[in-house]
């Protein structure tokens, strides 16, 4: 991410705040940064700095509340990793701040920002070569490792509790959300034999998505399967399947496969090129609304938190379900 | 099916039953049989006649139970369409006359005969380039028309009242039995909101299968969606993907597509080469078995029907869910 912020043109690392000024000092040394570059010890030190006009928030989720309310408090834009928060209720917390305060709120999730994205979602919304939406799939895994399952920061209750669903799951949601042009479903069935660890923190899940209408979808996540990053979504006309949704095999190109009814039925492959990398144009894009906010006393974007907000309800509702013995759960729109 | 037994270099067309001999006369020139292919007015003239050792059976599937039946007590091996019975009972019965009578069963699903297909089960069984079985998710589906839709025997509740399920799900969960190595789940969910017709005759609906050690699969099947065949596998160490399961795209050369940890994250496409068609392939490991069978007095291979009746079981337990509003339904080993 700061390299991104680096290759992003509007858009400057200012400021690294850490719990450790000797952390920071060797991140910004291994990492290349200008010397002008400023090393706060606290995060507290980082929101008190005037010239600091916006916050990239990579804590663990449940720190999220808490700084993010402080930062926008602050009158500080927040580009905030996801999970966006440990539940709909905290995350409201985080928007009505950010809202009474004018500034702007964005969740990470950088494959949103692709050219590719864009290409696809014309796609989907072309009656002829798509047809009406009926079935969407995604899955997000990769294999973590030991170390990785006894320490990273995502197995741990007290840090990222929402463990594998919060971390890959957040992208198999707002991809079916996205697919469906932020159409909530009306019913979440998550599935059985979710895979826990010891602390009851979810290493693999899945779910089933609903809408009245017919139209389904289905994601799994998982810390324990190879990388898999499939979106395959079905209409009555045609197809779209790729397989490195969130993170594209390649940096400066990215592929899709379409079948449409109207051509032999090999899928063809269409690349899209991007100048530059993916998280570079979220912040690039992050930074041009601030801009228009601080230079043109603009309103920030209600598109961002808006889907923000209906990934995590959807999530929330994910879990509710397995809370309930995968029992069917109501989402109200 | 006629074309693929021409094709292949152990069986002979040798006569055809139609309820019309006119009907069967007509598909005889239009498909440019040899002259000396005979022609019966009826299905029992076939069963009848001493010098035919087996049957295709292409009958919606009300009538397999009848007509298999007769045509394993006089003694005909049985290549079944699929879905090879309405129910597991009706397919016992079938399985029972097969045995006693000595003849060889096997469901004409195709795709099981394919050498990309033994390519496949190769990458799955090895440890280090695949590991161990986590998800495997399938989907079949082709949008009908509306002539279909109306007048098909596969919407018809007295004819194949399976409706896509029968047609197209019988792939989906034959392919999910075939990547579990034939271990069956032990629980059955199926999906909310499956789309039927007047008659109640399933146009499309999925389902979540589960095995007690976190082992996941999903499939959709479907009537009103642009085709779609694919097929997810994924290990701890590796995965499997490919988008032609059913029916490859290309008649003589079929790919898959494997990612690996040991590999940068880019699948891999692999390509395999097929002498005669699939169906043709199926027909000359059909027509082989029966050749060992009546030459060599071997006892007919029962490793097919052993597949075909643990799709059926799955399949039942497929629909029992559905008629049971969702519910989760065991399946007995």
């Amino acid at each position: 991410m700061c390299r991104a912020i680096s290759l992003s043109p509007n858009s400057v690392l200012y400021a690294i705040g850490s719990r450790s000024f000797e952390k920071a000092s060797r991140f910004m040394l291994e990492n290349g940064f200008s010397p002008e570059t400023k090393v706060y010890e606290s995060y507290e030190e980082v929101l008190d700095d005037p010239y600091v006009d916006a916050v990239y928030v990579p804590l663990p989720t449940t720190l999220h509340v808490r700084w993010a309310v402080l930062a926008a408090g602050k009158r500080k834009h927040v580009l905030l990793e996801k999970p966006a928060a440990l539940n709909l209720s905290e995350l409201d917390t985080i928007l009505e701040v950010c809202e009474s305060n004018g500034v702007q709120f964005m969740d990470a999730t950088m494959w949103m920002h692709h050219p590719r994205t864009a290409e696809m979602r014309a796609l989907l919304s072309d009656g002829q070569r798509f047809g009406q939406l009926k079935a969407i799939h995604s899955c997000f895994t990769y294999k973590a490792d030991d170390d990785f399952l006894c320490n990273n920061i995502r197995v741990k209750p007290d840090l990222d509790g929402l463990g594998a669903l919060g971390d890959i799951g957040w992208y198999c949601i707002q991809a079916i959300l996205w697919a469906a042009d932020y159409d909530l479903p009306q019913t979440v069935t998550s599935w059985h034999e979710p895979e826990l660890n010891q602390a009851g923190v979810i290493l693999s899940c899945g779910s089933s998505l609903y809408w009245k209408d017919g139209r389904i979808a289905t994601f799994y996540c998982s810390f324990l399967t190879n990388l898999t990053m499939d979106l395959s979504v079905l209409g009555t006309k045609g197809n779209l399947h790729i397989h490195d949704f969130a993170v594209p095999f390649r940096e400066n190109v990215a592929s899709y496969y379409s079948a449409s009814q109207f051509r032999v039925p090999i899928m063809s492959e269409h690349s899209v090129a991007n100048d530059r990398p993916q998280e570079a144009l979220m912040v690039g894009e992050f930074a041009s609304l601030v801009v228009e906010i601080e230079g043109n006393g603009s309103k920030p974007e209600k598109k961002w938190p808006e889907i923000s907000r209906k990934t995590q309800k959807v999530l929330d509702a994910v879990r509710a379900s397995i809370e309930k013995g995968f029992q069917a759960v109501q989402i109200v729109s």
